[in-house]
């Protein structure tokens, strides 16, 4: 049994990703908790920034500076979008190893971030060697990582259940549709009218359909993982609840398929992943909230030639933090579920 | 300009539509209330009921006899599914004008009907003479109508903005992909676990997929009111909001087209529609909440060869009660939006 | 029957009381829509602020400039604190009648003002003439007045459930313990990081306890209208509704009473009043979301010698714009319920 | 370092607080899990019940018999209102040790029971016997209990607090205001249309005003811990979000105090407390849901002679299932905090 300890910094530790990380490294029982830097929030107590974590962690969140993260095996960014490309590649003179929870290194072709980021990329160099990694399927080259980028909420919850499907041909690569359905603290903790609770209550807001800056990412990744070329419209929407993301993706299937053929070829894929629930009945949110789960179902509608998917996973930790954590895991040669249960 | 009152009655006047129709009803100036009809709730005053009406109507709820509603021009059916059938012979006898708010007379092939209600039709012999109606392409058959069936809520959503864009053969009538999202209040007002507070909230539970019963309605109502026969996949989920439906359809051009031709398609079909409103920008639930307009804009996805079209009704209003007096209006020759704005 | 009709125009008429007063106004049969200005608004069309709205109201928001008022018979003013002081002055110079829904003209004393406002007054000439003003106990006043201060939103639940028991001598007039939830929208429509969904839902916040503005607002009132100095601990919380105030009053028996006896004092002091509902069972908010009434129950509770009284209101409606209307209707000798049924 | 390890048993298993218990008792390092007893969800999986728990215990829930707790340390009783004191004097004989997490042995007096619950108590004679206990104040009781009764959620919000100022003669122990707001898992999981979403939701529902059965538990035990009779008036509220009570208590000063004498007061009481956080600033519910901390904070509004003290729990954790473990923790000479951070 592996019992090293490793010390852990996080940048961009006081946004909802931040403390999320936080909360699930105090129980990690290989983890030293290295330095906290917030922006807005630097000098401030952790309890004053998360009440909830009063009486857990005495700390103050600090500015970062680059040499502060000497002594740190890894660092997590937590960062506004396009902050950490202006970053890593300073950290990465300190020869510690990072996760970035963002999106600036998940596309590898930076003309389709600039065109979906709306702006220029400024450490194209790195874009190749960042790994974008999901823990079920890239194990292996996280040993060895040192930039690993942190796949997307919405993207996590869409891809995992796509690619063995893909893989084994039950699906077509091609008119997949995918509706999901995303809880507030998707968009971050900053100020802003339209995430109010009196503008976002009672109400369903489809938002950035057919630009949204997940769907080259996730066209990317199922391309990359499958072995073909594959393309989704995505549509997300902003429902009133915290935490959590619903997909329900369509496919239309390849050839005719039966119900134990695609449970044979899900099971396959994830009968030793820790955090994959295949389900017989429909996945609902509350009941990944706040773990690091992902439940997966699917409907086999032969009338029309479709596969109906859903998934549903918690935003801010399968989605974003515990999915970090779990990668951070497989890096460092932990047991995968290792503070995560 | 007509002057003259009807006398209305509810059967099922108890139930969250049969308080939408009270409430509309109350404001509408060619409305006399007639007789109000409860099963469980009979005896009891209105107020006792439905609190925010107290001092707005001193009534109350009666059991139902058919006799009762002699002296009523028309009569609304409020009832849980499956009741209607039973009633209808008997109010034709009484030379009653019926609006069914259920889905007893939607659809016009009774195995059909028996296939998604799991029950058979007793009135068979009337699923014809029925009338499915909506207001915006049915006017000319609602003035003379005896039975008049009014749409699901659902249906509505999906069936209002995908008519021009079929008719104009701008999207494929097949590999529709239809996802709906829909408030608690459109689940009725029974008790249950399933519907109770700390179940729904903070979730989202995709339900009876590729099963519902609204399926069969919405590919009826698309083939017979363009002429070709059009298939859907149709998968509802329940959100935590009372009121209000949000619909995500996703389709396949049938050829090249461009923003302005579905531009000018829908907005012909809708130039003197009181109560369609085409946006440029997506449609939300709080901006048809409590009214009876339904929203709708769409994303022309030429990338994918595909449409997206978005809709928002309130499920009580338009989707229900609304609708049902919106096509009163128009069986009794009164202006379409009186009483409903 | 008073048939006229009035011009009236709305300053800050793109906030949340703003867009409930055009709602509102719409509906009113004697009232012309005059203009509508807005600050950071200023030139965008009432329905792109208020989606809602869209296909009701072809109108532009305008920038305020005083001139524009001349031709209006009343102007609402519905700003964020501290801007109405700067405007009545030169508003007054028109010789129009204004409703101010803000707190500037409701305290008498310029300096309780400036100790809960945290800002000096600039008009302290003017408040004694404002007019702060409950229709259902000062409808004399309100036909003259030229400055109708319009009662906050907390303290219309507390004082008109106070009034009557106060008057006739059945709670002491100390001692007295206020409790209100309040809604977000209440808060007005700022872009706040505490205000988010993500922050507010799944939460309660009590906030401003004992220093909130409207506890000298409630004394005042309560002491006026009563004739005896009247003293409240006054305690809000925000919860996660988006409309309606729930206030629980507990005040100590002056002597015995019965129940009849409070009933009677109750029934009498509102037996005429169109919008004060005498309940036998509990408030609950829901009942008048959306509505112009104010729900009030109490509970004797004999073995404390105490009685709690609970009230609901919407406060958008009754705690600002209906209330507001309420009190226009009077000041033009219209029916005091025109337009807000 | 106590490393035993007991065995732990749940009858009513299936409910809220039940499920509470399991997902709490999972992660406990002294607790191997023993029989899981539900009624109506007798024979089926835990995973079935509670979805959330898939994947993370694979049992089935047991119909309840008294021998099937042979064998087993402790057993929690988690059962609906008036279950409880048939089950315990058929327990006792197997020698087993119980904590109660209903309010069948709560009160001490059979008459008040009666009075309160509605129905007879049917093991008086087990009354005096049973441990009402609080891990904060009764940690030496605990240690030997056979029978503990878990206080109730909303008591445990008021009680905490109040003891240090009652016990320091800060407050006077009459004339003191609860009102309460609670999520609405603390009416448990049962088929209701007054639960349901769509009734609960946008609306807040004070109920049994002045007759609520935690009235003289609060005082009862308010009365013992403290030495001095004492009397409240509890107002509850429904209030739509799923977990949490937040309480407001407004109470009298005894004499003039200082900000400086309650705080020592209140820190001295609760130096050692693990899970008691008074603060600075407000609490808010959202801060301790799923924890089992009680956030405290106070204001002493010197104005009217008052305190005003606020308190947060997760209704389910510190007002039920973790309060319950805490208590666990303590009888068998565990660490207090054992397995609940």
């Amino acid at each position: 049994m592996n019992t090293t300890t490793i010390t852990v910094s996080i940048v961009g530790a006081a946004g909802y990703s931040g403390g999320e990380l936080i909360r699930i490294l105090l129980r990690h029982p290989r983890v030293r908790m290295g330095r906290l830097f917030a922006a807005s929030n630097a000098g401030k107590p952790v309890g004053d920034v998360f009440p909830h974590l009063r009486g857990r962690l005495d700390r103050i969140f600090e500015a970062f500076f680059p040499d502060a993260v000497a002594g740190s095996d890894l660092v997590f960014l937590a960062l506004p979008s396009g902050e950490a490309m202006h970053l890593v590649p300073t950290l990465l003179n300190h020869t510690v190893r990072i996760v970035d929870l963002g999106g600036d290194f998940r596309l590898k072709d930076p003309a389709v971030y600039e065109m979906y980021y709306k702006r220029p990329h400024t450490a194209v160099e790195l874009l190749q060697s960042a790994v974008y990694a999901f823990p079920e399927w890239n194990a292996t080259e996280l040993r060895t990582a040192s930039i690993v980028s942190n796949p997307g909420c919405y993207p996590t919850s869409v891809i995992l259940p796509l690619i063995p499907l893909l893989k084994a041909g039950i699906v077509k690569p091609h008119g997949i549709v995918v509706n999901s359905l995303s809880g507030v603290s998707g968009a971050g903790r900053s100020a802003s009218t339209e995430l109010s609770f009196a503008e976002v209550n009672e109400s369903v807001r489809p938002y950035k359909v057919g630009v949204h800056q997940h769907t080259p990412e996730i066209e990317q990744a199922l391309s990359l993982l499958t072995g073909t070329k594959t393309t989704v419209a995505f549509i997300p929407h902003l429902i009133p609840i915290t935490r959590g993301i619903l997909t329900t993706t369509t496919a239309v299937l390849a050839c005719p398929a039966s119900e134990s053929e695609i449970q044979e070829v899900m099971q396959r894929a994830y009968a030793n992943a820790s955090f994959v629930r295949l389900l017989s009945s429909m996945p609902e949110i509350k009941n990944v909230a706040n773990t690091n789960f992902i439940d997966v179902a699917w409907k086999l509608y032969e009338r029309n030639d479709q596969l109906i998917v859903v998934s549903a996973i918690d935003n801010l930790v399968k989605g974003a933090a515990g999915q970090a954590v779990q990668t951070m895991n497989l890096m460092f040669g932990f047991e995968e579920p290792e503070g995560l249960q």
